[in-house]
């Protein structure tokens, strides 16, 4: 299945004009993805006017599912069938080179373009959960099965990976010809996305055990 | 100066349907914009496509300013005087409550509507300057001034901080009156972005005391 959809970079719009930062490979695609916790999406209003807005997301196979409220206009918008964009970045780190210039920053960053689908019936219980569970892995065996009232408040839009673009920058700074011999400092600081000490909501949750899903968050964003 | 400026949330596409998370608070917004390393900016190419792109930014007074290569055609784009939406977020933990349904995540986010400007001339090179010290503290003093050459290929671009949003979730989770008894642990995984071991770029670098910009990102992500 995977192999019948087109490669990242294989349209014109998403072909990057920086080659060296240009990666066409989807499993490459897939983990930024799954590394990320919140995408931009981006659309235009009635009036033509650009929106940006970040959102939790999930990736299940080859499908991005984002969700909202159905009493939300911008959200039943992006359903609608407009064409819109989704990005993510992670921030790898800061490149300090010898030079303003070419100071830059690790990333990875990903581009879907496509149309939004409004996702309904058992494949939308079904894909909220894998949502749940993207967020925090095994969460909704922990919790209670939503209801039909809270199913009904979700809007749920699908977008296929059909049109992706992939942008990465990994490594020590490159520097210009001159500067080679200077003696400033330069590198990378990297960064890290950590989870901290868990914060319980309610007392009832002082007296129990962490569940498994924290562990795996703690475990992931370590 | 600041005053004369309306507050975020003072337009109608400005305003959140959830008031509960919407915040009017010009310092906010300023805390929030320098606080984020990354934005993401939405416009429209010719043919009315949506695109978002990740971009190094820093806010200078009530200008937002970007920058890029002067090849880059987008970049020419974003420049040009249409309309652009520029959103920033961080994501500051998960909240998992006892239902999949009310589950979410702590995060503050701006939104900024606008037009771009090029900048040129000495606003352009002052403006540079301020760019390489958001993303590093102090960064322009320990390097060499940047080139003319180098200077005439970026391109800088100011949006002014007149139409603006702000979202912002903290604390604990809302939980459904019939979950408030319920044994299952609940509450806030947070996150932060923390700056790691500093990598050198180069043998020189090795032989050399970290840079006081270096220690300020490290304090300042840590």
């Amino acid at each position: 299945m995977v192999d019948q959809l087109p490669n990242p970079g294989s349209t014109e719009r998403t072909t990057n004009r920086r080659t060296d930062r240009t990666i066409v490979d989807r499993e490459v695609l897939y983990k930024i993805l799954d590394d990320s916790l919140v995408c931009h999406v981006g659309f235009v209003d009635e009036e033509n006017q650009p929106f940006v807005l970040p959102m939790g997301f999930a990736r299940v196979n080859d499908d991005l599912l984002l969700h909202g409220s159905t009493g939300s206009r911008l959200m039943r918008r992006i359903g609608s069938g407009i064409p819109i964009c989704v990005e993510v970045t992670i921030l790898d780190g800061l490149v300090l080179a010898k030079s303003s210039f070419e100071s830059s920053m690790n990333y990875r960053s990903a581009v879907v373009f496509g149309k939004g689908k409004i996702v309904e019936g058992e494949e939308k219980s079904s894909f909220l959960i894998s949502l749940t569970d993207k967020l925090a892995p095994g969460r909704s065996k922990e919790v209670r099965e939503s209801t039909k009232k809270e199913l009904a408040a979700t809007l749920l839009v699908s977008i296929p990976l059909t049109e992706t673009s992939i942008k990465v920058r990994i490594g020590p700074p490159k520097e210009a010809e001159e500067d080679l011999n200077s003696p400033v400092w330069s590198g990378v600081v990297p960064f890290k996305l950590i989870a901290q000490e868990p914060i319980e909501g309610d007392e009832i949750s002082k007296t129990l055990e962490k569940p498994s899903s924290v562990a795996e968050i703690i475990k992931n964003y370590s």
